[in-house]
């Protein structure tokens, strides 16, 4: 085993493919639906907000897709990212785990977002598309697209819920400066966030809201796409990236994880990194390969993967997106303003929804105290001040390396840390100075939510 | 050439050794004076506040000094730093000439004070100090510090300068989760921040106001020393591993910098980067070796390297530090609250002051706007975006670039990305939205300011 902390690749060791797990399914994704006939989805019907490059890549049956040159030029730029083992965290838990975690907060924008977000600006540009409208929850998302429309010569459209808008004064300004234009969402720029005004003037927002935001923008300009950073497939697809590093990684790093972890909102950063462990699991099925128990760590008070139904839902609230089968709280729901703001979403990725319904995913959930105190602990030990999205499976991380201690075993952990928190510095001096409150699942029934009678 | 705009380097390829330029100067630096006797100051002189490997350093005639193991094992956290050559830059200039930059800004702290903030603590900690004070401007050198003290169990005390900590307060929050104590300064903490306090209530404070505090915290607590990021022979020394770092990865790139250019407060950056180069440029006088030019930008509010006096002078506003030459403003020169709050800084370091009358660096100064300007122009074709104080270097280097333009010529420029803005955003902001102001130096009779009785 090496004595090393840190695991580089070379630029010429970027895989030069994203990996697609739809081929290797045992069982078939639920059809996407139509929103207003209930048939399955087409691409056609895709189209009037995304371009037929990216709807081919929602459906592929292709288990690799080459990544384009331009694309490519761009994720050099601050790809591959590190992988590191948490040496001084390993001591300060005084465990016999080791920790390993992917580091994705290298990119110009502090998150893995490009990864997708450069190649949905790449392939809208090649369609002809002049601006992306889309939503952002604590902004990484929103940041990401603005500096890749920025990098293609294309504008961008954002909105911000609110409650991140107001807390992170600095992740607005940052799109700002990338040239974007950023409107606190229910915003008066669209029917679905008046609608949303007129019944809440003090709507904390949502991710829901802000897509149908988003959508409707897109929909109503000839000029303008959609783009999401979460959820569906063609998101997770650009994000294997990161699993893809990080088994080249692991194997010079000499070992093999036992269990991965990855914070779960709509479901990309854990994709990336999970989905090729997926499919390791899938093949194992069949030559009895060694493979990683997958761990997808949420917040309990949004907690679709461990408390929701599986079902047909809509992906917004205002019902302009599909209906997709996915783990869902209801798209009525709005989340407790959590310092999380990227999980804060009322749904999850059908694929990632899927995976724990065939068992291949666990869910797990914790309240942001002891997310904070995670991160403060990984702050101090490793340095890095990590996001509090990412800190969800620092803290998993953490229990399991815990857990490993209690009894009396080995364990290799590796989970992805997807972003830094220097835009998030307001939670902590809360949490340090003890005003950060929990908040639990406020409960609610979903079935009921589900029975609206328009579904 | 390469065709790649990264560059980076294995950890086998981390320098293992400081390079020291003070046995080939071509004269010997002026001494410092002990502020109270006027003698030559002895090691001796400075044990109450610096640890004596550290004071060895100071005065070292060895070339190489060899970095610690347990030093190295925290720079392979992030070091080596990449080198990028700034394509997208060139080509929004249009210009001829190939631009590079050292990027400092992926440490946890973001920037490149933790090259030094790590070898202080490091040696400190061996001299069985307990605890570090230190002043900071940015917040910059603070809050790399504060994770130096939190790596190695060791407390901190920051004094930050109070334009700064209104400004910035993220950066404060920072250094908070790495477990420092922070204090406004001037603050009512000390004698000489209370001095202040009584005379000028609503004091913007300043570096030479800060380091006074936290000397006098530091010399009056038996467990703790003193920690300074920047002017001293030995911050600079420990700063070398990035213009070495930058010598291998310019060689990578096939070429040789006609220019080398770095932001210029107390002279960190800017030494780490060049003095690798002026050793190149002092054995070019005897072999005829082609060497670059060396230019240091400093802001038009605070230019003591464009318009100060090379003269004895203290390096804080309470006289508690050695009298040392070097360019000054006067040490009672309190500059302007530009938003590049670690440029704020009457003095120099001794050593690139000696190197700037020798005729070997080059003193270029800007206002602040059109440092702004460059600096948006950076982060939407390089995608970083970057410090105000690092945006005085990519102000120099595009103006050297459109130079080369307007000649007509090939020209190959290196400078130093010295950190990112993440916690500047506050002044990107004024700036976009056209509230940004410009300040000219204010002037002042420097001879009388120095004309001080006790000096």
């Amino acid at each position: 085993m090496s004595e090393h902390s840190k695991f580089l690749l070379a630029d010429s060791q970027i895989p030069p493919v994203w990996v697609n797990v739809l081929p290797d399914l045992p069982e078939p994704l639920a059809p996407p639906l139509h929103p207003a006939t209930r048939a399955p989805l087409t691409p056609q019907d895709l189209a009037p907000i995304f371009p037929m490059e990216l709807i081919q890549q929602e459906f592929s049956t292709q288990r690799e897709i080459d990544i384009p040159g331009e694309v490519m030029d761009i994720y050099r730029l601050w790809r591959a990212t590190p992988l590191y083992r948490a040496r001084q965290l390993e001591k300060a838990l005084d465990t016999p785990a080791h920790i390993y975690y992917k580091y994705e907060g290298t990119s110009p924008a502090g998150s893995h977002k490009p990864n997708t977000a450069i190649a949905q600006a790449y392939y809208n540009k090649r369609a002809g598309i002049r601006r992306l409208a889309t939503e952002t929850g604590a902004g990484q998302w929103g940041s990401a697209l603005s500096l890749a429309c920025q990098l293609f010569g294309m504008e961008c459209t954002v909105y911000m819920v609110r409650v991140s808008y107001d807390q992170k004064p600095y992740r607005r300004m940052m799109m700002n400066v990338w040239g974007a234009e950023v409107f606190a969402s229910p915003s008066q720029h669209t029917n679905s966030g008046r609608a949303v005004l007129a019944a809440h003037p003090d709507s904390p927002g949502s991710l829901g809201i802000a897509i149908s935001e988003a959508v409707e923008d897109a929909a109503t300009h000839d000029d303008t796409n959609y783009s999401l950073g979460s959820v569906l497939n063609h998101v997770l697809l650009h994000q294997t990236v990161i699993g893809q590093e990080a088994k080249l990684q692991m194997a010079m790093a000499g070992e093999e994880p036992d269990v991965v972890i990855g914070c779960f909102g709509g479901g990309s950063n854990f994709g990336g990194l999970a989905l090729p462990y997926v499919l390791d699991r899938l093949a194992a099925r069949k030559d009895g390969r060694k493979a990683p128990r997958i761990v997808a760590v949420e917040p309990t008070a949004c907690p679709s993967l461990t408390r929701g139904s599986f079902a047909y839902d809509f992906g917004d609230l205002a019902k302009l997106t599909p209906l997709v089968k996915m783990y869902t709280l209801g798209h009525d729901f709005v989340p407790p303003g959590i310092h999380a703001g990227g999980l804060r979403y009322h749904g999850a990725s059908p694929l990632i929804s899927h995976l724990v319904h065939l068992g291949e995913i666990d869910g797990k959930a914790y309240t942001q105290l002891p997310v904070f105190q995670a991160a403060v602990q990984f702050a101090r030990t490793e340095g890095i001040l990590p996001a509090p999205e990412s800190s969800h499976a620092i803290r998993a991380a953490v229990d399991e390396a815990l857990a490993a201690k209690e009894e009396g075993r080995h364990k290799t952990i590796l989970f992805c840390l997807s972003g830094h928190g220097h835009f998030d510095l307001a939670a902590y001096e809360n949490y340090l100075s003890g005003k950060l409150q929990d908040y639990a699942y406020p409960g609610r029934n979903i079935d009921e939510a589900l029975a609206d009678p328009t579904l």
